[in-house]
């Protein structure tokens, strides 16, 4: 059976979990907390160089580590990744443009607002800086949904699991959800096999 | 013939132009600038709504932006992109890492110690911010290399261009360049077809 090492309420992590429930596929979960430093330690460190989370260790014990490159990986031959190379790319390119242009404002601002032990970076410009960036991501979401069901191809696929992880609950934290957006998020719930961030594999 | 939007300085434009240099395929640039402005005008905004530089244009006028995304789009069936879909999984795990762990640090600090209009951003504190980061990448490089000549597989892929675009000029902005990672660059340069950072294609 595959493991996900993974924190819980990062969205990051939850975005392997989303799929992997999604494709009715049994996993192990580890729990690895980022907030405490435990990324960082040896035994992780020989794990993930990067001392990141989410890391995938399939049964043979070769990983594979970020988490859309964990997407990707999963997704091969199945419903959620088109096989078509074109409608592939566009995959690539929102899930890129989540962790380059989204993640690191929405998913940020989330943290120090949500983590005590982030709560010392949650300054004043920190918290705009990430507003206002996060905002133009949101914005980038809003135009494309305005005239699509989903991020490619029609479908459900990796880059809507990819975007909804830290789009799900982006209002909470201060930013501009649209109605596009608003929309979008109810049909990524709606899909079969949905489950929460908080979800866990059965033991 | 496809089309290239891009900055000639931009590493990230670099990297679409240093695969299709390789593969010898022709294609057409067209400069567009992201330090004036460009990439925020409406005619631009128009090719891609996220207002940045590289996008792929295809004959047909169907488009790719994120340079990683074009480089795993042009690279398909080709020797630099592993067919394996573990060793696939680990071109897209080190181009993620790319674009959060390495180009965020690495490429901001040679944008703002480089270019007038950015030099307001270079404060002491985001220089050192940057310098650390990107040296922690560069870290994790340094690890890897040192027991493999290339970054998947044992041969040049898009991995290894997507990371070379801002590698190959770290050590000019004050970043730190172990040997693992200086001889990998010699590797890079070495292997055929490869074209530097100002190279344009033939009119």
């Amino acid at each position: 059976m595959i493991t996900i090492y993974g924190m819980t309420d990062s969205g990051n992590c939850y975005k392997p979990r989303l799929l992997l429930a999604k494709l009715g596929r049994p996993f192990r979960h580890v729990e690895v907390n980022s907030l405490d430093g435990s990324t960082r330690k040896p035994d992780f460190l020989a794990i993930n160089a990067n001392g990141k989370v989410p890391v995938l260790e399939l049964d043979d014990g070769r990983r594979v580590a970020e988490s859309n490159a964990i997407l990707l990986f999963l997704a091969e031959n199945t419903r959620f990744l088109p096989a078509d190379a074109y409608q592939r790319a566009l995959a690539y390119q929102w899930l890129f443009f989540e962790q380059y242009s989204h993640e690191p404002y929405v998913a940020v601002r989330r943290a120090i607002m949500r983590y005590p032990s982030r709560a010392a970076e949650a300054t004043p410009e920190r918290l705009a800086a990430t507003l206002t960036a996060g905002n133009r991501a949101l914005a980038v979401m809003e135009t494309h949904l305005a005239t699509h069901a989903y991020f490619v191809g029609g479908e459900l696929s990796v880059a809507d699991i990819g975007l909804y992880a830290y789009t799900q609950d982006a209002a909470e934290h201060g930013f501009s959800v649209g109605p596009a957006v608003a929309g979008w998020l109810d049909r990524v719930r709606a899909d079969p096999g949905h489950v929460p961030l908080g979800w866990h594999p059965p033991a």
